[in-house]
């Protein structure tokens, strides 16, 4: 049967114990991600982590970058317009003894070349409440999808999260910081700023000018670069999606959907708030397809 | 007499030694720049470098990140538009012992913020040959200054080397890179594309996407990754000194200044390239005017 499906990604290992109906019977949830994986052990942390919950002749799916080229085994994209019924009969399969571990596929696209690994799920799951429209899916690389009746029309990625760690914790610009708070009203100034004004590169040093002035104090520095990046990024997205008549759906963890709901809510661009947890929907969604189509 | 002048910055430390006539007669350079000036031992580095030059009652002149907060000694700022013959005259003076340091001012805009340290020593110095134009000074931290008449009347600074630094050694982009070299028609492929679109957050990521997808090979990014940043560097320094109906004059090291001119050759913007060596003329025209007015 299908015992259990993972969302192993970059930063963490999150497991899901199905029972015979598709119910979620049990969870386990480790910062053992594939980036904290040391010489591909892999299948070992896999039977660390669930091995109680296996018995011979499971199947287990698997989706996020331990599907990439740096984790498990690497799975195929499906390319735009991307059908997303389809992810399921689209996997990779490992045998592991008396295992069967399918890998899903990622999402790609030719041009503008971009890729996608984990986030799809997260479309799927939101299917079940919205067919279509535009779905943000903010994080270290943050996506901007078009959907059309159940399926990816297109999409594009922007690296703000990892930029404004870099920025933060690597950077000369992020060297004057030296308290952490959050400051509302610079995030705020600093989004309209970066919705507005395509001189990204400029803006970026203009953090730190501000600071070695005196126009700015340097504890504001962490909410004035993520709302530069932030109110970049819905630029840049706005500008690409270009559909922006229709509503956002931001799909994320609490803390990023507030800030990218006040972000929004500013540039008056209506949204609505959708739950990450919609990624077990989408594994119960593909759990059943699999068994379905085995019978 | 004044004795040596120093252009001491983040990574190096360039000592100048001059006779009556105000010539160059030694030189020194080592790493020893303030960054890795450890304890605020200015002092000490400063005797080791050049103690045996000096001689009682001597005056030394200090330019660069020495004169910054992170500094030996905080110099003032210059507002925009800032005369460059008044740099002399508005120095922060250090008695120590027997010796005079004079540290030079760095130049300040309010409006966009900026600042710049260091540079303004360039623009002293290519004074001698041009009065007037746009000077773009490629570096870490990238100058684009629009000089009227040997005064700076604005300039905007543009993060380039840093963020080419921390994207191809730090990030997930450069984590693709497997072996070093340059290609330079990706160079020039990303020049375009920088220069063209202001997706700049999308197009950093187009980076790992092309090589995931096999639309590029990874020893082509950091050609690539080059080319977009001075290429988003050169469409937001057009547009905000507006006046590029002006020739560009280019100050920098040979390398840097062999991607740019290549860069703005195949934009079509027309550039002249003037020796980085020029500090030390405004070094020299410094010393003149600040002996002038003490006779």
């Amino acid at each position: 049967m299908i015992r259990a499906a993972i969302d192993w990604g970059s930063s963490r290992f999150r497991a899901y114990r199905l029972n015979n109906a598709f119910e979620i019977v049990d969870t386990r949830d480790s910062a053992t991600g594939i980036k904290y994986v040391a010489e591909r052990s892999f299948e070992d942390i896999f039977r660390k982590q669930i091995g109680d919950w296996l018995k011979p002749g499971d199947t287990i799916i698997l989706s996020g970058m331990v599907g990439s080229q740096n984790g498990w085994v690497e799975s195929k994209y499906i390319p735009c317009p991307a059908y997303l019924d389809d992810l399921g009969s689209n996997c990779t399969e490992l045998i592991l003894d008396d295992l069967t571990l399918q890998f899903l596929p990622g999402i790609c696209q030719s041009s503008p070349a971009d890729v996608m690994r984990g986030e799809e799920l997260q479309l799927l799951g939101a299917t079940e409440s919205h067919n279509s429209g535009i779905f943000v899916m903010p994080g270290t690389h943050s996506k901007w999808a078009l959907m059309k009746n159940r399926s990816i029309d297109r999409f594009h990625t922007f690296p703000t999260g990892e930029l404004y760690d870099l920025l933060l914790n690597q950077s000369l610009i992020g060297s004057l910081l030296t308290s952490n708070s959050w400051d509302q009203a610079a995030f705020s100034e600093a989004i309209k700023l970066g919705y507005e004004d395509s001189q990204f590169l400029n803006n970026l040093f203009l953090t730190r000018s501000r600071v070695l002035l005196e126009q700015m104090h340097s504890s504001s520095v962490p909410a004035w670069l993520s709302g530069l990046l932030i109110g970049s990024e819905i630029r840049e997205g706005s500008q690409l999606i270009k559909d922006l008549t229709k509503k956002i759906f931001l799909i994320g963890t609490i803390d990023l959907c507030e800030k990218y709901g006040s972000a929004l809510q500013q540039l008056k661009i209506e949204y609505q708030q959708i739950s990450s947890k919609v990624t077990i929907n989408a594994f119960i969604s593909i759990a059943r397809q699999m068994a379905s189509l085995r019978e």
